[in-house]
């Protein structure tokens, strides 16, 4: 049985909807070890499937990471992220302060050999099913290189997660053309050409939704500013479908009609159902869960930590780097 | 009365479509110069509003900018903006080859005194109505006083376009903190924070379409990126609501009656409406359409095209470089 950890402090809805989550998950085949404060953790019954640490800081929000990490050594995010390194827990799991997740794993659990740069990897929506995209905001300033090794850890993601043979990658880019974008994307582009990747070329903003690669590599800072405005246009679109909606009484009954088929894609096009990110190059399994994550995303986090370990991704990046 | 000069040839559905506009813009106060080849022209009727100018090249739509300009002499493109150049048109106006348009205008018209690099300037939907982002692609490799200069053009261009005294200048950021972002980002907020400008801070992708601000600044590729993404995300979600509703009949009727809001929200968020994008700090007007412009498209085009004449927005960015 699997074991993950919790950050039971993390996220903007915590301690509620990381406790809520436990009842969410008591069917699954795992164990977890939910890690906070003393009297939050005094809320939570414990069982043979749920064993508490206790950790006396919380790392806040909006907290610098950098500091965080040494003025607060006993916070929720660096107890958690022990256990994985002392080999406690097959996982961890916070929907905390990205950053502070982020560099703590980074020195916490060290990264793989051979890595130089640790990556967050997303799963989004597409016409066919799902895509991956990274790096999500990790590396603000990337080099080429960096972008080559981003795209063969989303190889073996995508591998573990899709069950492809040869996941195709991409290489977000503004044109498809091999001699568009900037000098990062045009040197990226021979590095992935010369690859032993089943690289497929360069993917448009237009095509990202539309299948055209299982793996999508970018820098963190496209890649963050992507996923950010992902979220804002869609919740625009809704917003104003329901304006629009109100103004006239047809266009209103017709909406009520519509409900549950605009619900289900507004489900398939939620983060809560796409089970946070993992940090890919580091050694061992850190799930970063989005900060407004309720009880139902968290399950869903822990479930996709559970999966990454069933499917050895970290041994099979480790292992492509001993070639 | 202002001469708008328009290229006939560009465009993915030129000369149908461009040539389909003219009907369009009949009633309008304004000249036209059509330019584009001999015999597409004879499909033209002049008159005192209508002039011919051939032109006996076409720059097509994936040819090597740098080399079009050198190779064809007299494309439309180069013999449009010769217009605007000698004094015969006010602006000139294609759907054709981005990159080729404003490569020929930063030749053909040269940059405005003081000026780096102009910036290609684009009108999006927002919750409140409308703001402008730059650059979209002109400059894909940009340092933070190229994105400073942005900034300014983009607030003349604002107190043109909206009329606002003191349009809120964003820079587009990954982060609403100081002291988020890449390299780029960071030195180029310190350099905003100083201006003389109404900057508003970092806008995140969650808050572009939720009137953030009325200027948002980018690098080009970074610009280009959001666009087609934005482009991409909105016809993957119109396409999905089409696919959702058809899996039931409540709300395949519903849609039905939802039709006409559906319908509303689209053109909202139509780039058809928006007019083009002008290529800023050239000294003259040049509007790019976007390629896949139809009639109603290129007609809007030539519209934005007059009232930035009207609003002598050059000679506004000219004299603030004066000092």
């Amino acid at each position: 049985m699997r074991t993950i950890a919790l950050d039971v402090m993390g996220g903007d809805f915590a301690p509620q909807e990381t406790i809520a989550s436990l009842d969410l998950l008591k069917q699954d085949d795992l164990k977890l070890i939910v890690v906070g404060q003393e009297k939050v953790l005094d809320a939570i019954n414990t069982s043979s499937k749920v064993e508490k640490v206790i950790a006396k800081e919380v790392v806040e929000m909006s907290e610098s990471p950098a500091l965080s990490y040494k003025q607060k050594p006993d916070s929720s995010i660096r107890v958690g992220l022990s256990l994985v390194k002392e080999g406690r827990a097959d996982a961890f799991v916070s929907a905390g302060n990205t950053g502070a997740v982020m560099s703590s794993a980074l020195f916490s659990l060290g990264r793989i050999k051979g890595i130089h740069r640790p990556a967050i990897a997303t799963l989004f929506p597409t016409t066919k099913g799902q895509s991956i995209l990274l790096d999500m905001g990790a590396n603000v300033d990337c080099k080429p290189e960096h972008l080559l090794q981003f795209a063969s850890m989303g190889h073996y993601y995508a591998k573990a997660h899709f069950g492809s043979k040869k996941p195709r990658v991409g290489l977000f880019n503004i044109g498809e053309e091999a001699e568009k974008g900037n000098e990062l994307s045009l040197q990226t582009y021979e590095l992935l050409k010369q690859s032993d990747l089943n690289f497929v070329g360069n993917v448009e903003g237009k095509a990202v939704f539309f299948d055209a690669a299982d793996v999508i590599v970018c820098d963190g800072f496209v890649g963050n500013a992507l996923l950010k405005l992902g979220e804002g246009l869609a919740s625009f679109i809704f917003n104003e479908i329901k304006a629009e909606v109100k103004t006239d009484f047809r266009s209103c009954l017709g909406a009520m009609l519509m409900k549950p088929a605009l619900k289900r894609l507004k489900k398939k096009m939620d983060y809560e159902e796409f089970g946070a990110a993992p940090l890919l190059g580091v050694k061992g399994v850190c799930m970063i869960a989005h900060g407004s994550s309720k009880a139902r995303a968290i399950k869903n986090a822990v479930l996709a930590a559970k999966d990454i370990v069933d499917q050895e991704l970290v041994q099979s990046i480790e292992s492509s780097l001993q070639g």
